[in-house]
């Protein structure tokens, strides 16, 4: 079980043991922290025994993950994560500051972040004999679980909306996942499976509900401290921005620097900012009122992986910030498309959620909040191939000439 | 210049020098071949140096290329190629072979093998001192001229015919191309871009004429070499299936074994085996006329990148397995949408070019010229997400239920 040593709740801090068989806290129904036992890893382990690690994803970090390597080596579960980090200094230029950073997650197997949480999943379904792993998706989790369950020949099945986009549910078959469309929206889908998953043994998934999906996520916190941060020389912290949904990304990230902070390998904590669509803030609402309790918002943002009525992690999520002294950033829809073409004129091509993040970091520096001295990293949290159409809005229409030079130069001359 | 020392003409073996300006045979028209200075790449460097190269991209092979580093580090031009190869035990056994890898192209920045030739180009028109790239294409060529020189701050102009997908045309704004649609097809297209470059003193990056296209390509012979043929314990030749369109893809491979090969670092050539549609065949049909004379077809194949009236590089791309005594398999359309299944069935999500070469490779054993003892690599080309369409025929249709338990356990009961 690699250096997991139980869980603590979230919500009311009851430590649970590793063995515990439910997946939220047994009192409060909070969710559950993973803890490893760091005193361990302190004495086994050094951080330039993992920088020289050959392995070129995310198991590069197997010491600080509370999962063994479940193997599956040379598929593609063994290729999530370890994804580039850009340096632009032209959007750090056009954006007044001197350096930024884009963490690109679209370069992951299914070309999103939550193949991280779905790998370890597979890990750890593996370590507790679980044979079939199920979600309710009907975006990049269920893409990243069908995709890293094919690699792996584990059996997943995924309950979706039946409204869901017919080129989405088309990834989900194509990698072999048994996909039940269910006559009802994303909750009803959500409250069966958690109920299929309790009568046939499954094992649950659910981001927000599943404590190793955290686990998974955090691994871009170990590359960013890797790729970035460890080769910095400054004292200033990293401003992070990660777009804002059900809450388990920022979640996830925030763990992993908790991680390295305690094993003393973390020299200043980063600055975590939560961005979201004005149309999807629910967390945002709940950061700006000074509290954890989040209330349900009517979710309408394009961002479609972004867009939550109720964050399953909403208490975390807002702590991410308010524990890192960073804070959360509510845009208009319409900057995520300016997002969108801004990134891609460095040759990012980002999903909205990706360019959210982007947008946010616009408004803080214009509202002042981070400033030309600070350093800034964007997290793209999956590929623009996946939401063509919010791209064709972003780019708007090219030319049509008649295909002679004559009408070429008159084009050119205008 | 890196190692380049001038040009051979593919068709009449005419030699041309380095500092040569034009880009096909100024005798016969042919296609030139870059050739190296072999003997100094062997004086000067093992491939252990190689293999030790802490570079994550095609730029490790950088001893082995017709031009110099050209800068960018940290952007997505200097992260291009050094994809992952997968290893499908599943896949092997079920089509009655012992070792099946699958390259997956994918992963590439721009999600398709193109970035390859695209990254290369770039370097060369920064030795050229070209400032201004310019090409034809609709597809994956386009997105991967357009993505790698947003990643460079680059110019890029793309001819497209107005005809093409807008969604492909979105990609190609989103990277901040200058795009003109021509009202007319590929091949009016593809004429004025010839035309505007001469005028213009625009860089051509046209596929099958400019030279260095295949220089790019050749790197994911390089990536076969190290990842695979270095590590196997085999004297047999490994078997290599690629899909064929306008044959550069196929030629850049070729190159690539034979610049290996030229330098001694290649025990047995692999054999090669190019995998048209039956509805896009002008090579395979050149080859089973044993000529090298292509004559064009009226290309109708749902393979869009592989959709080809007439192939550009079809001479080479004949070779390639004369040469290495491979052969051309050419394949139904509709054993395409089998085999994006079946790829996806190991978390592989291939566009319909990649499922072509898989599907040729179950031909080939079907048809005894692969035997259960032959080692096979397969070549995905693409990601999926570029053609949704494809993949929604190939995954069918989901079940839908009422969103209840009773309702789920009469469906998981049938």
């Amino acid at each position: 079980m690699g250096n997991f040593v139980g869980y603590q709740c979230s919500v009311c801090g009851k430590s649970l043991r590793a063995d515990y068989k439910g997946y939220t806290c047994d009192s409060c129904g909070g969710n559950l922290n993973v803890i490893l036992d760091y005193d361990h890893i302190k004495k086994t382990v050094k951080p330039e025994d993992i920088f020289a690690s050959p392995e070129k994803s995310l198991w590069r970090y197997l010491p600080l993950l509370p999962v063994q390597d479940p193997g599956f080596e040379g598929t593609a579960l063994h290729s999530a994560g370890y994804t580039p980090v850009y340096k632009s200094d032209k959007l750090a230029k056009n954006n007044g500051i001197e350096n930024l950073w884009i963490k690109d997650e679209g370069r992951n197997p299914t070309a999103s972040f939550k193949d991280r949480a779905s790998s370890i999943l597979i890990a750890r379904a593996k370590e507790i004999s679980a044979e079939i792993i199920c979600t309710a998706s009907t975006g990049n989790a269920g893409a990243a679980l069908a995709g890293m369950a094919a690699a792996s020949q584990w059996k997943a099945v995924i309950f979706a909306p039946k409204t869901a986009p017919q080129a989405k549910i088309a990834q989900l078959l194509i990698f072999g996942a048994q996909v039940i469309l269910v006559d009802g929206n994303y909750d009803s889908a959500f409250d069966l499976s958690v109920e299929a998953c309790e009568k046939y043994g499954w094992y649950c998934r659910n981001t927000g509900y599943n404590a190793f999906t955290a686990e998974g996520k955090k691994t871009a916190a170990f590359e960013i401290w890797e790729q970035i941060i460890s080769k910095r020389n400054s004292e200033k912290p990293l401003n992070i921005f990660v777009s804002v949904g059900d809450g388990n990304i920022i979640s996830g990230i925030h763990k992993g620097f908790k991680d390295l902070y305690e094993l003393g390998w973390l020299p200043v904590m980063p600055r975590i900012f939560g961005v979201q669509s004005e149309k999807s803030a629910a967390i945002f609402n709940a950061w700006a009122a000074h509290t954890e309790k989040i209330t349900p918002v009517s979710a309408t943002t394009i961002a479609d992986s972004i867009s939550v009525d109720l964050p399953r992690d909403g208490v975390r999520a807002v702590r991410a910030a308010t524990q890192t002294n960073g804070a959360y950033i509510a845009i208009p829809d319409e900057s995520i498309y300016e997002g969108i073409s801004e990134l891609g004129r460095i040759g990012v091509f980002a999903e909205p959620a990706g360019a959210t993040a982007f947008a946010g970091m616009k408004k803080a520096i214009a509202m002042g909040i981070i400033g030309e001295k600070d350093d800034v990293l964007v997290m793209n949290t999956g590929s623009g191939l996946k939401d063509i159409r919010s791209a064709m809005i972003a780019a708007g229409e090219a030319p049509v000439i008649a295909p002679t030079m004559d009408a070429l130069e008159e084009f050119l001359s205008k």
